[in-house]
């Protein structure tokens, strides 16, 4: 075996500086690529293949509770973007602008989509006519753009991959029932796929969706102790109905117009996976959703110790098609130990080493990515253990998450403190304060400590006591 | 059960007026909608619940055959799009371009991807070192954007969705190898899973990818007798990487350029569904991509009845669960004759009929869409027969396209009887011509009768005969 490769680089701890080995991991995992267009990024396919589990795990979830996808064009005239004022004013300034078509100037401008709602409320006009239209349950995977003066990879990108749902309802309360059941999907979601514990709550007016009656969204902390934003799920109360003139008609042939909700993730949640679980070594994929769940190393030094192993090889794939996600890395350019230290980087969550003595106990090794466990698995059992081994990984994966969460989790009992926390100590995390919903103050909080209210949280009891009866708390956190 | 409805509209006939019949059908079908953005459609749920069953069929056959999936930028450069010279002239008239973000005007327009060529071989330069990176075999589901004059639901549209492999290879036998073997997964995807035959071979200089070397192509023949592109695998030799600098280092340490493909169907291929199958009752769907493969319509006119009919209609559902995709269509407000019009309309392959009799005998009645044969089917038997009665569907419509597209091919000596054909016979589908080449010819043909060269078949066995020893034949015919 060829010994030529030199001992790969170590990346830049995260204590010493987070934000460049985000960068590094994003390069060197081949995550993702800068395009050259401003901006934008490219995502790799392992990047991309992290993505499409997502997609397919959180469809799955979209379709069981009655929603069809569908696919609405991707430019929007101004005029129609120009309609919901309140809409237009937050989104004008990050529109990206088609003016020519061929060689012609366009009559009008076209705006490539920030978001859908527009185009959408449009074609629900012509299309809702009677209360048995109702509910209209729609989502649509989709590109979008917003020109953000500053990029990150998949944090904050000038175009991101999403999916939005957008839904029409005869009443008030069917209306918040879906917002309440979406933010419920994507808290299930980000926490039984993608390890990620999120805090699920209301926006406060400063930060809501600019069109939408009330924002809710879902919170998670990353390991350098800012919050993310995983997902929102918005109230639209008649706001875009009023205006694109989106009515149906009910049981007694009254005209009525509809009450609508809008809601997405979108691909900063590779992000959110990156900043949550990945460590000195490099990323951690929770098995859900990692491309590659296990990857198997053959080991041997001399050609009749190949000639043992690699023939094993095939019978390890053979137990484990169709249950996991396998690459057998059999390349002779490569060591063992650089191999162990690529797929680390990668964050492969479960390696198989295959050597003379496992094949002679007729048994593979697994190294668990997070503890490092070993366990000498018989073959006759992988097919069975392996995927429990990963399902005890991904469990393991959220409990330390939820377990740094909650340690990097403070209360503060006036304004003063909170500031303190952030601005005197230095420190970072959630703060959760006493909160009666006063605009001057979360301006105050944001001006003299760059904290901002993340989300009032839905599930109070987490914070039983931390707030004097009767009142709720708020989550302050500085974010990306 | 109320009979209020009023018998449904029928469409126009095939044989009065072909596209009038296919913009009803799309409508009708709710298929696509028009959406005021200039020769852009909306993909409501259903028309995108077909291209989602293509999607992942098609994208088994990808990742089966070595390729992984990636994302690249929508935006492209104008510079970038400017280096190889026929692919700008080719594309440039039909490009949307960006020139303002926010408020500001942008230092160079950015187009709207009309094809990725430019973009990938970007970044591929960057990626690409050694002969250990090659092949390299990517993949990409995106939507791209040609500003097209006249367009048409799913056949012609402004933005449209489609997969683009791009490819890179050492040598010009490897590249050319993959051409073909992915002209062949178009075959085979389309005929097997669309139910739509195809001549698969060459295309002429004159119709070939602006950029390409060479062009191969899969041809359809559509009700009308007009032919249809239905998918293009190119080799783009070394073009691409040549301007955009794309070497490896070869095993003997000289550096090379590489040798690529690229190659893709679109959204086009539903309106290639829709002019294969349709009839002048609607669509027809081939039971492999039906988004509803088999609809379950209750009959019953006595509450007694109904009674006896609706608990069944559980114990159907529950015999086809996770085998075929059912929708039960027990709506109270039309009768079961205005749910047969309607589920036809939809080319819906099967219909389960449920009477008070069925239910006695504890069966259900099939009805095929395409013969309407009816087989009454006990329900004990209903899960292993459906989805055979389905598969007899999916091989029945291929045969009928087939015999079709054979019964309108014919042949022709010469360019007078090709022109004869299809000037003064006023006749359409495909005309096989011996052909030798001639640009000039070509052209000729082009302007005399509006026919076009389709391709020169790889398999000139079916048109044994028809060319004198050691020539081939060229399709002619008038397409989309």
């Amino acid at each position: 075996m060829s010994q030529a490769q030199t001992a790969p680089e170590h990346l830049t701890p995260q204590s010493e500086d987070f934000s460049k080995w985000y960068a590094e991991v994003v390069q060197r995992a081949q995550l993702a690529d800068h395009s050259g267009v401003r901006g934008c990024i490219v995502f790799r396919p392992y990047g991309y293949g992290i993505w499409e589990h997502m997609q397919r795990l959180l469809d799955r979830r979209i379709q069981a509770t009655g929603h069809q996808n569908a696919y609405f064009p991707l430019l929007i005239p101004e005029s129609l973007l120009q309609k919901e004022a309140e809409h237009v004013e937050g989104f004008a300034p990050q529109v990206a602008w088609v003016t020519h078509g061929g060689d012609k100037e366009l009559e009008e401008r076209l705006a490539i989509r920030p978001t859908s709602e527009a185009i959408i409320g449009a074609m629900y006009s012509k299309w809702i006519e009677s209360y048995r239209d109702l509910p209209l349950l729609i989502n649509q995977w989709a590109n979008v753009m917003r020109w953000e003066m500053v990029t990150r990879p998949f944090l904050r990108t000038t175009e991101f991959l999403w999916q939005e749902g957008h839904t029409a309802h005869a009443t008030a309360e069917d209306c918040q029932a879906e917002v309440l059941r979406m933010l419920e999907v994507y808290r299930d979601f980000v926490e039984t796929d993608l390890a990620i514990p999120v805090h699920a709550g209301s926006k406060s007016d400063a930060e809501k969706f600019a069109g939408a009656e009330m924002t809710y969204s879902i919170e998670a902390l990353m390991k350098d102790g800012y919050a993310l934003q995983a997902g929102t799920s918005h109230n639209l109360g008649q706001h875009f109905a009023k205006v694109f003139d989106i009515t149906y008609q009910d049981e007694q042939g009254k005209r009525q117009h509809v009450w609508q909700t809008s809601w997405g993730v979108s691909t900063r949640l590779i992000g959110g996976v990156i900043m949550t679980h990945g460590d000195d070594h490099g990323l951690q994929l929770p098995p859900h959703i990692a491309p590659v769940q296990a990857v198997v190393v053959p080991i041997w030094r001399k050609p009749e110790e190949r000639a043992a192993v690699l023939p094993f090889l095939d019978r390890v794939r053979e137990a484990l098609v169709g249950r996991v996600r396998l690459q057998v890395d059999d390349r002779d350019q490569y060591s063992p130990g650089w191999k162990y230290y690529e797929h680390e980087l990668r964050g492969v969550p479960v390696r198989l080493e295959v050597g003379p003595k496992d094949v002679a106990k007729g048994a593979v090794m697994s190294v668990r990515r997070d503890n490092r466990a070993k366990e000498s698995i018989p073959l006759e059992g992988l097919g069975e253990r392996l995927p429990a081994l990963l399902e005890e990984v991904q469990a393991a994966l959220f409990l330390a998450a939820r377990e740094f969460r909650d340690r990097n989790t403070s209360t503060a009992a006036t304004l003063e403190d909170l500031v303190r926390h952030f601005q005197e100590d230095g420190r970072r995390g959630f703060v959760a304060l006493p909160w009666e919903g006063s605009a001057v103050l979360e301006a105050q909080i944001k001006e003299k400590c760059a904290a901002t209210l993340r989300c009032i949280p839905l599930d109070q009891s987490r914070f039983a006591g931390m707030a004097p009866a009767g009142r709720r708390v708020a989550l302050f956190a500085r974010a990306y």
